[in-house]
């Protein structure tokens, strides 16, 4: 029974990605969703309170995949450049994760500007991501590795450059090899771009 | 005549761009936009031959006033880390120049993912920002305040780290200052963040 209920669910999420990604967001409904699961609707409501409910299950589904391929570099004597290096380098599979998924990417961030509680659910893991990046930059500080910088300010401009690779990463897969691109700029960004003054 | 045909023009590109940001594209008709504009299906189509090129035409003037504000830093004697620099301050001015276009900017990215034209015009600007940055690093290398790095990488750096600062500032506007972080990334990626080895 409860293997079923799983089952179901499942059903029901992987329905609501494939339509949400080929017809949209705005153009699926609940019925629609159902059909395709083979669930009824009591059963749809039995897991979901909402169409909005399993859009954002969906969402946190993908970034917590995304966290899970990040987090796999935290062990062992690496320093944190080499770290961040490693990281980078991932860069190439988070793309590959989410190339199926393109146009429903692109729909989280449009409800997110729509949609209150879709803007929280989309914010949260830009947040995470920041105070973990904080975190391994003051490691760096303190293991002599990075200058002593503001963490949460350098923080930042990592989020942001992985944000901006990730979008052009979906928007233009053959424009570049974006898993390089990613490990090319965290080496820019360790190292700057200055002649250094001798 | 003339006159008076240029504003036809402006009110459906108005209207347009007030049912796209608050209807969305997709529920939006050829229709609703002549009412709005108060104009006739003929006038409409006189200017424009689809919904898609209303679009496109959006998404192309509000590119150029970015490439506009941009541009304004390129005159007299500054170094090319300072016109990166000034650039920088400028992520301000876009901001809030996007600030009224939230939703439909990531219509843009959205329909990009699903329809040809609209990606071509999408990207486009990236390869002309790209290679802009690309020139600007160059001669920052030729004056020798760079370092010999390899031009188009690094500009492809800066890119991901402007549409990064660009869709956060957008999606997250009270998150921070985006002009100062912007300012801020521009010196990070400038200075490097590894300790020299003395």
């Amino acid at each position: 029974m409860q293997q079923r209920s799983e089952e179901t669910r499942k059903h029901i999420l992987d329905a609501s990605l494939r339509l949400f990604s080929q017809a949209g967001y705005d153009n699926t409904g609940v019925a629609e969703i159902c059909s395709a699961a083979g669930v009824s609707k009591g059963a749809f409501y039995h897991h979901f309170p909402s169409k909005q409910a399993v859009f954002i299950e969906l969402l946190q589904g993908w970034l917590s995949g995304i966290t899970e391929m990040m987090a796999l570099d935290q062990q062992d004597g690496k320093t944190i450049p080499e770290i961040l290096t490693v990281m980078a380098a991932r860069m190439h599979d988070v793309l590959e994760s989410a190339g199926g998924q393109l146009p429903l990417f692109f729909e989280f961030w449009l409800h997110a500007s729509r949609d209150a509680d879709i803007r929280k659910a989309t914010l949260a893991p830009y947040h995470t991501y920041q105070s973990y990046f904080a975190t391994l930059i003051s490691k760096g500080i303190q293991e002599g590795t990075l200058r002593p910088v503001d963490p949460a300010k350098a923080a930042g401009v990592l989020v942001s450059l992985a944000v901006g690779l990730l979008l052009q990463g979906l928007l233009d897969p053959e424009g570049a090899d974006w898993g390089d691109v990613a490990k090319e700029s965290i080496q820019f960004f360790l190292e700057g771009l200055e002649r250094k003054k001798a």
